[in-house]
């Protein structure tokens, strides 16, 4: 996994994020207001969108915004990606902005819902420092670390951080979503092809919570100069 | 939670739930073709939908499809039915037919997607018993039955099957959904407020597993006269 | 014909009718504004949406919202719905709030506009009682009942309230909305094969006179314990 | 009423038709193909779209197409226009071909969906003609006229043909599509302000009646040199 | 080139042009307010929109707006015309309004574009007349007039005012937008089939240059009782 | 300027160039057809789709295809980068294939079209590599570079390869494209603040011309190892 910060100088956190084969660009810009429901409460919010460009997969993918549809799947990925990072952040300690995390996929290998948590948490992390520098947080509002890892049970086999190919031939598919704490976010398990056994759900876990801890230790050193 | 088959007559099969306060109509279409990916193929498909009526909450929801919007959580939770109810069936056992099932709330007080998924599930046993009177099936192609439900962590109190206050309040919400063997197909917890540690997660996984035996007696109860 | 008051409790109305085998919910919201052009008349407004749940009909109805495509005939019937129904209140009575009357089609048997108009009525009598009993209303907004049939030239024979069949095979179909004291507030006569003479127009709108009276008789008793 | 024939020289049939300040262009196109539900059987299609430009109004109408709304009301008039003139052609004397009539609005003054169908009548009748100059016809598909009016009960006094004013002031709208000989082929009568009684009604319909005669007169002079 | 004014009455300004075959409805309307964006400032806006009728093409031309498709050719041509029509007047000298000009191509045969652009400046005279009819303007916005002229390389020899014959055929179009004092607005050339080398740019500005010398004569004479 | 190649895998092209502080991520995919209209003829066709993420620019752009919202410079933009590219292949030597040409633009400091095309055409070079060695064209399809420059008329300055400050203050702008030979294929010139003399437009050229000349050195140095 390699992290590369400030990959464009437009948005207030930006990160190039490669895992594996896997490569997103994660971006953070600040807007300066609130949704209407939250206005006037003296907090920020933070939301995220997500999105596979059209060469990012082996057959073209059909650019959203072009023919009237929707991918769901997308639209469960970004939810999913920012609940991850409302964990992380203490919004009542951010002024009324709008932290937009965007995440878009450069090239696909499996793992991009996972990967661009990951990278946007630097994204964020160097976005909430431009407001910082600026004067306008009066503590920082980040409580460690999130990272995810998707960890897949294929042909009886446990893998964690599957591509493309494991994760097509998966019968159980599980993201962890995880703090720097330990403690967790969210956890998706999903029999793509067969049953899970309880037991194979407390293995996969572990194995889950052991990558994220690998995770975090890139994330923390590609912060530390 | 009460069950009513047969509640209309133009589906193949047709289901009113009630759990608590949530209502749901659950319906099964036979549609004769599969999606253009696998037709040739010999089996068949099963696709689900799912969506709330502008009636079934206390405020109005506004209605899909008069303003261009789409509810990305209908769709998420669609997904999840149509996963759910997959793993109960043998797609192979399916002429080459599509599955619908539709799943409209039309009382809301907390966990309707669990509700629709205890709901569809005999809405699609009773539309594929229509294609076994029709002569159209070689052997019955659903195992056991599939239950669902949701288990929550709300101020320090475990506590299952959630209702709309209950799940506004609560710190973490747990969906798991389970045949009746006992093995999961879904899990999905999501720490709305607070991150939850590995043996919260644990004690809800066994109060859910718990509840969807009960749940599942119900399910059978319906079935047998 | 067999109406069901209360059968949701969300709405503030809520009515569940039969007509032959054509099942309509009809439920009616409040919403505490008026539309923008207007606002601050110190009236109310009254706004209905009709569809067709996908598991209403024989073949599976696409639903609505999820295809970008729009239902002209929907939008036509709801606007003959709101109409009708506006006819028999008093907008300047009621305080500043938009009634919301939804009739979602669960059954389809033919006569599916007229009997969401027949349950509208009760819902909307239903939903003004609330705001009556919250004190919002000085006087009583509503002016007897709205009852509205169908009428058909099917074959040479006059029939009234056609089922599906009989619509389909009808050279002409005639709707008819009326208010209690027999005057008219809708008629829509539509030749679909052959054109019709004056004398014939005469004689449904006879039938559909003396249906409606029925159809009265049938909400007043509903209302009255 | 004046109509000018051959208005534009792309279109099978066009006629710019003024009745009173309304304006409308009513263009025929033959396409070379049915709709897919009535493929092989060798008959025709007839279907319409009825549109306001945005300069046809006093206050600018948003071009419908820029913004992704629809326009319920155009989509309502454009399946009125479609039925009127189904009604006076034989489509199984048509080769397959579709006959898309269009009808736009370009000035604005009441009566635009009459007006579109007195228009629309004759640039079918010249789209039929060249049909027929290719060899393409057996028999003459059109049987007659269809023609339209509106009338209404405005202030207690029954008028004919309303203008913009007159429309937003009646209590009743009736409009009235009729033949050649006399028999009805739509009836569409709406109480706007105040509901109607049964005489009210028939009188309508008989101010209606002699209205188009005159139309229809107008329409025959038209089509003789 | 013919131009007919007050083609319609409800629009502020209303021109009828035709060049050649190719005939649009050229209207400006005047609403009361500016976009957002450009809101207190004491100036006006313009913008414009274009479209083609559906049968104004040979083939019917799909209507905008029904099946949610957007052309962008058609946006493209609006932003044409609108940058055309605003290098022609002072939008300082403007009260708070916004100016809609609306181009609907009634036939089409080469050259929509310019020929939308010569009428809508003579619709735009028209509507600033209105606008100074009721003194709310203090000095005359407007500074001359805006030409436009296609000039095509079809097949080795240069061509002015491409129907849509020579258009098909052409190896470069180049359309010129130029104002009364020789300056020019807008310079779009294409080589849709072979490319071309500057001497032939030269030549074909040129004639556009002369062209539109005469094209301004019209204009002018139009405007001069 | 800067140009990577081989930027991404699963795309046949992928570059990566920046120019200035503007930076596009232009990719190629091959799909195995070609538009319906031109099925079955022998040859290949190219289309190109332009998009910016929504952390390019400063102010967070919106995304597309979540709000139903079109971006018509987008479209007019991408048929520009499409008109350029055919330009400088031989359609008629390409197999029956479609090559999409996405270019998204990264980070944007102005001239993100002429930036798009310079990259685009390295990275079309790159599929077109990879058609050749699966043994797919019998001859190169393509002859020679286009390049793409902005010229500028700012405060009577004339200025090459405006970034977003000067863009903002320019009175003209001009985009040229031109093939290796010195022959153009597009010309755009724009007088967005004052019209231009033609004296002027001839020295823009002039400059493009010299600028076309060095970034097509750029090109081909970079295709020469």
């Amino acid at each position: 996994m390699r992290i590369e910060r400030g990959f464009t100088d437009r948005a207030a956190g930006s990160v190039l994020i490669d895992a594996g084969r896997t490569r997103v660009l994660c971006t953070v810009a600040i807007q300066e207001s609130v949704p209407q429901w939250m206005a006037g409460q003296g907090r920020g919010w933070l939301t995220a969108e997500y999105s596979m460009l059209p060469g990012s997969t082996r057959s073209r993918k059909p650019r959203e915004g072009r023919n009237g549809r929707v991918d769901a799947r997308s639209l469960e990925i970004q939810r999913l990606i920012g609940r991850a990072l409302r964990a992380v952040i203490d919004l009542k300690a951010l002024p009324e902005v709008t932290l937009w995390v965007d995440c878009d996929v450069i090239n696909a290998d499996g793992g991009t819902r996972t990967t661009a948590i990951n990278g946007a948490c630097i994204a964020l992390h160097d976005a909430l420092g431009t407001l910082q520098a600026a004067g306008r947080l009066s503590s920082w509002p980040m409580h460690g670390m999130v990272s995810a890892i998707s960890v897949g049970l294929v042909k009886g086999r446990f893998l964690v951080d599957l591509d493309y190919k494991e994760d097509a031939a998966a019968d159980v598919d599980l993201n962890v979503v995880r703090l720097s704490d330990g403690r967790l976010v969210e956890i998706q398990g999903s029999a793509e092809g067969r049953p899970f056994a309880r037991s194979d759900l407390d293995r996969m876990i572990g194995l889950a919570d052991d990558a994220c801890r690998g995770i975090e230790e890139v994330q923390s050193g590609t912060l530390t100069p």
